[in-house]
């Protein structure tokens, strides 16, 4: 018999990579420490509880983009801002982080040096240091440019907040428009001349939803990168075993994304997003939630997207603005590789 | 002017990498939580007190060996033990890990298997779990077969061991023969016909160096990975601001290792290690540490090679057996490539 083979798609964040990471999960028996969240949540981090009874979070993020270097960012400004971001939409204050460099040589010293001042600005704009890290050259031809590791972790302040919390009732919310990241990066790949320029979306959202997470009415958090707003929301639901219901109409989207994704057969849904978060609140949060976004530079597009139902657990269901409805499914893998 | 490029001999435990490092550090003002060890000490991990006064270790590591298989381990468990092993060196107990894998396209579901599964044994003997993963898959020919990037944390029950804390009058001990690891690679890699098999050593150290740990007797520890014996001595002597002087009878080399080594022209100092610690210890505790060590099967060649000086700060001096002295300097670069 041939033997298995990893496949491209696997690495996409849809359902191809759900069966890579569940193959990859069966090997291990132990997946958390005591009650905290483990490897078996799949959530954006994991937590632990210290030996004094707070809760941490550790989570780690593989970065292996291509182009390297895109309009609004580069591999360093993900490394840091990805994992930051998945420890903030845990509900925790980002604290320190880890970095591991594997480089290929002949690597130019200066395209290093602008990936590593672009990690340490977000870094000092976050004031969380990178305390530990590695650095491994590998042979020209074996690795494509750079990859970047980061690790990062946080301490829960208030309550940790899980894709598992959304309930029937609660209001979703986006904090911008969605699938900048992707579409910038295939346009700046493929060469393809944009009518208006649309930039990557990397940023960290700490200072955006830090505010927001101390009201206690966020539910469920996430931040929408490889398998998109799509990938965000059927976690929500198949976690929370509720369902998510999308007014189209209210999703914001950029004419670009819109156009690249007509042009290339794309679902923006499916789209990876940086620096955003999609968060559920209770209802009668949602207004006051929404206008604590408006107010901040990142979060002026913030739009109420949509609700969560109790009937038909599991499912993501898009009322189109002609008044039909689509079932919304994750990916099958990645549309665009290497975005993240 | 041309750019400067990135070496090989950059990733390789010496000079070079000092100099890359140094490049990459220089980088970043935030370098430690409040008063925690953090990347500027260049230990093995870095502290961070909890919100509650309690030490907390993270420490990160890439992993890019070739071939990904050899004698006595594999990727899977080099990347669980060297990452564990530069957590309990601090004197923490190992609590938690992340796990981010970097796999080529078609690599074999097969092979990830044999390295998962090497990965869940040693993590089970261990009883620490990865508590959170990442998953990248790259285009082939964009990264050569895998790469796995460990993260571990660990929480310090009695008080952190740092590279910089041999004191004059100190014994240096090592827990067992050096140079196993790299020859052994080396070896499978080359095709070279040993008349004895050589085996990689990797082992994870907790479990030999606990109870030695307790003793509250260890000035400084390290485990010798890439710049082997020497990388290890040369950071205590610098840090320590002490000299080191070793006697090279007393050093545990296999007959294997230094056959290589003569062949290929390396000096056996200089070689990767794994599963293995150079401590140095308070003098009148050496005997008993020693007795310790070697009632444990990872530490039955554990050897005193030498003591801690005042005078000539900062060098490693050998003491060869005909009675000359000569010094034992970082090697240059790692003098074979992709070990760990």
């Amino acid at each position: 018999m041939k033997d298995k083979i990893v496949e491209l798609s696997m690495g996409g964040g849809g359902r191809k990579m759900d069966e890579l990471i569940e193959f990859i999960r069966s090997h291990f028996s132990l997946q958390q420490v005591k009650d905290g969240v483990g490897i078996e949540s799949l959530d954006d981090g994991a937590t632990f509880p210290t030996p004094k009874e707070s809760e941490l979070v550790l989570t780690t993020d593989g970065h292996t983009v291509d182009p390297i270097f895109f309009t609004g960012g580069n591999i360093g400004s993900l490394a840091i801002a990805g994992t930051i971001n998945d420890v903030c939409v845990m509900g925790a204050k980002p604290t320190a982080m880890t970095s591991a460099l594997i480089i290929e040589e002949g690597f130019k010293m200066s395209d290093l040096s602008l990936i590593l001042k672009s990690m340490a600005d977000m870094c000092q704009e976050l004031n969380v240091p990178i305390i530990a890290g590695d650095t491994k050259v590998m042979p020209k031809g074996t690795i494509d440019k750079i990859a970047i590791v980061t690790t990062g972790f946080g301490v829960i302040e208030g309550k940790a907040i899980y894709d598992s919390g959304a309930k029937p009732g609660d209001k979703v919310i986006t904090t911008g428009p969605i699938g900048d990241h992707g579409v910038a990066l295939l346009a700046h790949r493929e060469g393809l001349n944009l009518q208006t320029e649309l930039k990557s979306d990397v940023a960290p959202v700490y200072s955006l939803i830090k505010s927001v997470i101390e009201t206690g009415k966020v539910t469920a958090m996430k931040d929408p990168t490889r398998g998109g707003l799509s990938g965000v929301l059927n976690e929500f639901a198949s976690k929370s075993e509720v369902s998510i219901w999308i007014n189209e109409e209210n999703v914001p989207i950029r004419p670009a994304v819109v156009a690249v994704s007509e042009i290339l057969g794309l679902d923006p849904y499916h789209i990876s997003c940086e620096g955003k978060a999609i968060m559920t609140v209770k209802p009668e949060s949602a207004e006051e939630i929404l206008q604590m976004l408006k107010n901040h530079p990142l979060g002026k597009d913030a739009a109420i997207i949509g609700e969560v139902k109790e009937e038909k657990p599991g499912y993501v269901i898009i009322e189109t603005s002609i008044g039909g409805h689509r079932i919304l499914e994750k990916p099958i893998g990645e549309p665009i590789p290497r975005v993240c």
